[in-house]
């Protein structure tokens, strides 16, 4: 078994659990958060990097891939590790989420998807078989089982057909996927029904996957909905496999998911949003080039203790903002990685010492104060 | 005095020496490059990485930094160093080069430069008073006098006036000058004329300032009137005091500079090359996106020792760059920088060791191979 999984503890609050998840390049600790190298690159950051913030594990989007610079160049690297000079985990998407975002670009039938390159309008085919082949060559640590994930809102019809073609192609990459070294994750999909949910997990469940991600969350929905999906389709994956809430990132969404048992989360939103010049902090967002912080001479954040809070100003960062240094980029990005990943590490102590609840009242009133954050409005790409 | 230099070995073969530089934020080696941090960020690096390559000494430019964030901003923050988190030593030049850069937005009288920001076309006035002001503001190490670099070509007359106007600058800055723990440097111009070289080095010499720079070069005359003109220029420089050719950093001009008793550099050359990218190799320079190095996994320069080429390959890099991701630029900057570092550090081994002119003949046949490589097109900004 390439891949293998503990729980360590149990929360007795909730139905969270503290893990550990073991693959061929390292540890991890869960409930752990992924940052998304979508191109084989964490935007604006170094594989080093990473490392020293200690990143675990990875995910890379194998649409992305197979487009540019192409799955057979980087098998011919030597796989995606050594491409990009990541020594820890890695865990590739089925390209499938992507293929879908394409909308008017793709046609779908039982074969699988056939789709437009959104880089130069070019016609590719990937099923179930052609998406396992790319993993294979790319050479994560975990694949993931190629689904399809509808969009919100989809008519029950629709979800309904859709839940038997995820069933359908996920027995037909368990089939093909052959490497030894690469666990092949399950996807349980079934849109916004909590029966479709439940017979998507009996589905998926009953074929054996060493680990179960949740798709077609976070897409759009109401969290009181993502909830109800939650709740009704955690109880249905096995205790001793890991869980993967798929496109979640925000801090209010980790708190949900982790509560109800999921192990592994994604999302692009704290590098995104660095991206786009916005820090967090444990008192919420800040927009740096903000005016008020021209002068600031004080931290992103003062009760943080990462490489950027610990030596440089919010007035030097929005400097670099607002004069379009790269550097600004880089270090926001850090700094947005840095405090995710710590509050995995807080979220992670908290269930072991028995004061998620305390913990979760307390960070969501501060982060998001008064103002009610709504859908974090972004996803892996 | 807070800045002090020691001729530690002259070289048999020609003027070059090796020198120390001792400032109040260490020592550095000479023939010193120094890489160029116009905004106070040496572009998609960050200082750490900086130090990690041994730079010693970065060059920030006056009227950048004046015009955004504003010294006064920077010297709340406790000056450049801290501001942005480099505990090594710091050159500001003088901001003249940028605003004579601005012809047309520019007028010139005894008083000084009346300029309109290419920010934002608010109008401004720096004279020698107020670039003084502006350099203690910021703090760094060295100081530049306020000089008028006259452009390629001018008139003799004109230049002549220059020369006259620019010693007046100097005296005034001498003047003014207060910054116990900063050092102020003479800057002796005379375009392409021998005499007029003589005449403003005669006059700036004369008014003892603890080092020298030689401006007005590299601005697009032929390398042999350069060389020339250093001929005429570095005789007449104090032995005891550091000698700076502003705006050379291609191979060539640094070994021109070198041999002719130069001991500090500066240049936006090979981190603006690196940022279009094309990277530096003892074989000559490669653009990384041409299509020739789409499958190549062998590193950028098989002989450098650099972190880029240790861990990364150019079918990497090129993809990186391809896909527009920040990591690619910070990579080959990286490898760009660590080059032109390497490459002082053997000029002073050679220069140490009597085989310099081996050195230089070996090293530009390889780099140049049969490509008549002119003026390097590219100065500090």
């Amino acid at each position: 078994m390439p891949v293998s999984f503990e729980v360590i503890h149990r929360s007795q609050e909730n139905q969270g659990r503290v893990g550990r998840l073991i693959t061929p390049h390292g540890q991890i600790d869960t409930p752990v958060f992924m940052p998304v190298g979508t191109l084989a690159t964490v935007k604006t950051m170094s594989s080093d990097e990473l490392a020293q913030l200690g990143v675990g594990i990875l995910l890379c989007n194998t649409y992305h891939l197979y487009l540019r610079p192409g799955h057979h160049l980087i098998q011919r690297a030597g796989g995606l590790h050594r491409f990009m000079n990541w020594p820890r985990a890695i865990l590739t998407d089925s390209g499938g989420f992507q293929v879908f975002s394409l909308a008017h670009l793709r046609t779908v039938d039982e074969k699988g998807v056939t789709f437009r390159s959104h880089l130069d309008g070019s016609t590719h085919f990937i099923g179930p078989e052609e998406s396992m082949a790319i993993q294979e060559a790319l050479g994560a640590d975990i694949a993931m089982a190629f689904d399809e994930c509808v969009p919100y809102p989809s008519t029950y019809e629709y979800t309904a057909k859709s839940v038997a073609l995820t069933s359908q192609w996920a027995e037909r990459c368990l089939k093909v996927h052959r490497r030894e070294d690469q666990a092949l994750f399950g996807i349980v999909q079934g849109g916004m029904f909590p029966d479709l949910r439940r017979r998507s997990a009996l589905e998926i469940v009953q074929m054996g996957f060493p680990g179960y991600a949740i798709g077609g969350l976070s897409v759009g929905e109401p969290k009181e909905l993502m909830n109800e999906m939650l709740d009704v389709t955690v109880p249905l994956l096995p205790e001793d496999k890991p869980r993967y809430l798929m496109g979640v990132g925000s801090p209010d969404y980790l708190f949900e998911g982790v509560e109800r048992g999921v192990d592994m989360f994604d999302c692009v939103w704290p590098t995104r949003l660095a991206r786009h010049g916005t820090a967090m902090t444990g008192d919420g967002r800040i927009i740096i080039r903000d005016a008020a912080y021209a002068e600031d001479l004080g931290p992103l954040d003062p009760r943080c203790g990462c490489y950027v809070c610990r030596n440089y100003s919010r007035a030097y960062l929005r400097h670099l903002l607002k004069a379009k240094e790269i550097l600004g980029l880089r270090l926001v990005t850090w700094h947005n990685l840095a405090f995710l990943l710590e509050l995995m590490n807080a979220i992670r102590a908290a269930l072991r010492e028995g004061r998620f609840a305390s913990l979760k009242a307390s960070f969501l009133a501060k982060y998001y104060g008064n103002t009610k954050e709504g859908f974090s409005g972004s996803r892996r790409t």
